[in-house]
């Protein structure tokens, strides 16, 4: 049996999906039941409208506590010729929301009438009165709630579809009804297939991958008001892939099979789709996510079951989830399906895509100044944090190869608008700190979003305007001071203050036990030594091209030179992988990894802030971090660390 | 024990609130617990932040199906002079995600490489040829996911007091856990009071309230994180309460006490806190919500626990909800209180407030052309059916008298502002057939929003540009026609099509029986024969005017004239009640409240739509509707109906 891999436009495949479930009879709702009016109803989906069964109040209400009277009774009462009214004759005392007596059509507050005793001195319990006196006349209707006020019986209270919120429910028992009529919840079975995948909680060694895409899924669906039943993981075997999905037919109304949809050796899903029923749709074009697979299957009694072959990147196993799971159940649960809020947000920078394919783009959101900017994150589709730290989606539709800085992008909201104005930027140089100082800020209702570009990078962001932050250590070989000849020179314009975060050690970080023996610079050039060098702008670069010259090395005569990192966590990743021997950074990523350090030279870690940004409520909060000592604590807990510069003003510039 | 209530200002009540709290040591999180990574997570605050205990990938893996291999191995390899690597020597099959082999730091997709048999021949599997022969060189680290690539080990990857989302939960394992640390739920005792409250779904007579609030409080509770006790209700018995309290206290973290909040003769609530503890607070000046207890109480073993009275109102018991327990978890849980999204919104009609109260009013908001208007909703506390279709609150600050028609509010939307732009401003004369609508709309992702100001009052709706459709049988006495000569006088700049709806009968509603005698409208000059009225500019009031006219009565002698209901079922409603024995009006209202009907004049019942509406993609499932045949069918349905006009286009005017 051949398997081929298509590339079918997103509209197109749901289209030959929808025209199958149609034809199956899998359009409509699934079904309804009946459950007890209580707060487990809360997020269901009604199944049909509510009409009032009673009127609300059922009977006209005291809306005070006071006196029921009937107001033609009170004619003629004023201020200087008050009427007295006896009581169980022409007035009664009512609490709050009795029923008027017969032949009452007013009430007139307690705190409006003498109450009387039988001599006509104030009587000692005044809601027990003899009779009350009165010194204006009431209105008809006067502080009554009337029958029907609030709700009228045969009323539409909610349509059917409504997605059931707390005072839906109080509503719905107000109008006379115990029990309610929801759709039943869609019952959707996840299976894990994959010989590499471990359970969440195992030991992992090189080659095993921890199986969370179910986890995700399940989460996902339950969100969107399904029930889960996760299966265990199924090795890529394909006969236990074909009974599996036998199992979950018998009691599910769709099987999510995650992942084997490619096209390789141990794909096995599309197959097992099309022995046991159509396979619909092979492969679309939409990325993160292309090996999809849409098909329909027949159980034993001959029940027909959807089934979404999920792809096994977790990026692409949550996209598919939001973009073929979510409106199949919203469809079965007869509500509308879940539509984000969007925004239009300005790109900091070019993006490129596929011409073929629609691309959802993961987006770091917020304002700078006037302008909603949008970062974009990792593409990669087994970047997971890329979907964790988004704001939003953009859509770089098909048709399109990509956009340029600057230009604008419909942004598909995972969070709320407001929530924009709470995110600072800090795009530059990476420091460990920075965690630190994220992880405080969220308690301050601040999100810190950093980009890592390097120092440089930092400050041309800060020139653009496209930052509320940069961090930066950038040393002047003439001078031996950092950062502010470079300020001077990229920011002419730009006012800003340049306050100190932390000095630190830059070193060498090497394998546990240095098995090269590399004890400095000079031993980067040495055969058999791969370094891994950081970006181009970045304030490590700039310190190891300004010590090699001084030793008279050049970049070129040392292996690994080319080799590229964004962060100091990137680079002693490399290094502890084996990917290469050394490479310079701090002592805190080498510590984190576990590797030796060989330090050689302290340095001084700046944040640079333009003076627009440092007087906002929005960074308030982070300069009382810098200020404060709850984050010099934290900090002095990390390895290699002087705090002596936190917060010290360096300068204000230009 | 004297009780007073006050008319604190809500910024008061609650430092007041807050301090206390403090003082007893309960403004931070009330713990944590660690629960294992499942779905179950979702939903839960992290207490913790996630710091990445292994990197991910944790080993440099292959991203495609194909060939590791040494890049250097490959230099010099192009199209006319392709290279042979022999398998297991020089190159390695490997599958997405699979190790990179020792000595490897390249994959070459299978898709690119000639699969060679031990002859130099197409080997017959692919996967498994003696050697491979490719075209080009191949660069390192080409579709190889680094060890580190989604996280390193030691990152931050999601920050204390996070609310965990379906994508979390994925990272968390992702980053080597396998439980977490979130805070524990707050555990939320509820106590209905009130001797006149049954439970929901027990009969009523007069005078019985159903028991609702405690519902809507709970689902409240349990959607902002916390665990719910609902209280069976108790009567209005202080040591009842008391001992309530007590017993309540010994489980939960907060006791919401509803209601007796107010300052009656049977509300106890204040007392049972001052006895028990200190009473913080008694009256805010918040509006609906007056009422409210704020208190701490210690528990038998002297365990400090707050108490908030919670008014008795629905539409009070909700917002009390929202203003002071949604924060109160918040801080208890360690997240962010929730944040609504807001709206500028232009106010359709004048509104007045309590210059001393926080006034919270519910408000319909949808868009009209450009403009995006509030339109008031029902002030009443106990109109619960306010909330429900309010799409959100606009608050009247304390010291503001009200704000004129077309000033601009804040609303606090309780809905997504993409929900604003499906929404259908129908205001006008009312008529049953426009719930029906509202059922059909919302199954076609439309909101159909009345305001019932009568026929005349929806012309002048649409004159103001403040409504999408306007609900009319206006008679002209000269013509015999409805709406025609209504639509050229008031909306001679305004295009507009006449859609007919209904064919309808007018008649007089008696109560079952007809227990007066009434026959004709004569009958309504008659000695103790009490009438209830339609407003001024109500079709029906119109009509009403005219045949009075032609039979030589004037309004002012019939009894009752001066009662004005806004709605026919709200007429339907002040005769079934006893309130008035005949009121003029339709079959369906009368049938809809078992009520006898005496048929007099035929009318017909029209939509008037402006010409810029009728054409707009919001309308477009509206007309659909009037010219389909689901709604003809439901309809007929309906007693007193002729569907003759459904759809028919009467004019295009002017």
């Amino acid at each position: 049996m051949s398997v081929y891999l298509q590339d079918i436009p997103l509209p197109e495949a749901k289209a030959r999906f929808d025209q199958a479930l149609e034809k199956a009879g899998l359009t409509g709702r699934l079904g309804a039941e009946e459950i007890p009016l209580d707060e487990n109803a809360l997020g269901r989906v009604l199944a049909q409208p509510v009409w009032a069964a009673i009127s609300s109040p059922h009977y006209h209400a005291a809306a005070m506590d006071g006196f029921a009277l009937r107001a033609a009774d009170s004619e003629g009462a004023t201020q200087t010729r008050p009427l007295a009214l006896e009581l169980g004759a022409q007035a009664h005392y009512v609490d709050t929301g009795d029923l008027l007596p017969e032949g009452t059509d007013a009430v007139i507050p307690i705190e409006q009438v003498e109450p009387l005793d039988p001599d006509g001195n104030p009587a000692p319990q005044p809601r027990q009165p003899h009779a009350i006196r009165i010194r204006a006349a009431v209105p008809p209707w006067s502080y009554v709630r009337p029958m029907g006020e609030d709700m009228v019986a045969t009323e539409l209270i909610l349509p059917e579809g409504h997605v059931l919120r707390p005072v839906d429910l109080g509503a719905i028992a107000g109008s006379g009804h115990s029990c309610l009529t929801v759709a039943r919840r869609p019952r959707v079975a996840i299976l894990p297939t994959g010989s590499e995948l471990v359970p969440i909680g195992q030991p992992v060694v090189p080659g095993d991958i921890i199986e969370y895409n179910s986890l995700m899924l399940a989460a996902q669906v339950r969100t969107w008001g399904g029930e889960v039943t996760r299966f265990p993981i199924i090795p890529d075997d394909y006969d236990q892939i074909k009974s599996g999905v036998l199992e979950a037919a018998r009691q599910h109304d769709l099987i999510l099979l995650n992942a084997g949809s490619s096209a390789g050796a141990e794909d096995y899903s599309a197959r097992v789709v099309e022995e046991l029923g159509k396979l619909l749709v092979h492969g679309v074009a939409v990325r993160p996510g292309h090996p999809v697979i849409l098909g329909i299957i027949s159980d034993s009694e001959g029940r027909k079951v959807p089934v979404i072959g999920v792809p096994g990147y977790p990026v692409s196993t949550a996209l598919t989830g939001e973009i073929f799971v979510e409106p199949l159940l919203a469809r079965w649960l007869g509500r509308r399906p879940v539509q984000p809020i969007t925004v239009q947000a300005e790109l900091t920078r070019k993006v490129t895509s596929p011409p073929g394919d629609d691309d959802y783009m993961r987006v770091a959101v917020g304002r700078v100044g006037d302008r909603l900017l949008a970062a974009p994150l990792s593409r990669g589709a087994g970047v997971i944090t890329s979907l964790v730290r988004a704001d939003g989606l953009a859509l770089l539709p098909r048709g399109s190869q990509g956009q340029p800085a600057g230009s604008t992008v419909t942004v598909q909201l995972y969070c709320a608008p407001e929530d924009l104005e709470r995110t600072i930027f800090a795009i530059g140089s990476h420091d460990m700190t920075l965690d630190l100082l994220a992880q405080f800020l969220a308690q301050r209702e601040r999100r810190l979003a950093s980009a890592n570009v390097g120092s440089l990078g930092g400050l041309l962001a800060l020139q653009r305007g496209e930052a509320h932050v940069a961090g930066s250590h950038l040393l002047d070989p003439e001078t031996g001071e950092y950062n502010l000849s470079y300020i001077a020179r990229y920011l002419p314009e730009v006012p800003v203050k340049l306050i100190g975060l932390v000095g630190r050690q830059q070193g060498l970080m090497v394998r546990k036990g240095n098995p090269k023996g590399i004890t400095s610079l000079a031993d980067l050039a040495r055969e058999g030594i791969r370094y891994v060098n950081r970006q181009r702008g970045a304030g490590t670069r700039v310190l190891l091209d300004y010590r090699l010259g001084k030793l008279g090395i050049s970049g070129e005569s040392i292996p690994g030179y080319e080799q590229e990192e964004y962060t100091h966590l990137g680079v002693a990743a490399a290094v502890a992988s084996g990917r290469a021997d050394c490479g310079l950074g701090i002592t805190a990523a080498a510590r984190a990894l576990e590797l030796d350090f060989i330090p050689l030279f302290d340095e001084r870690y700046d944040l640079v802030i333009p003076l627009v940004h440092y007087h906002s409520p929005l960074l308030a909060p982070l300069l009382d971090l810098l200020h404060g000592e709850e984050l010099r604590t934290a900090i002095e807990a990390l390895p290699g660390y002087d705090t002596q510069p936190l917060g010290v003003e360096i300068a204000e510039l230009p």
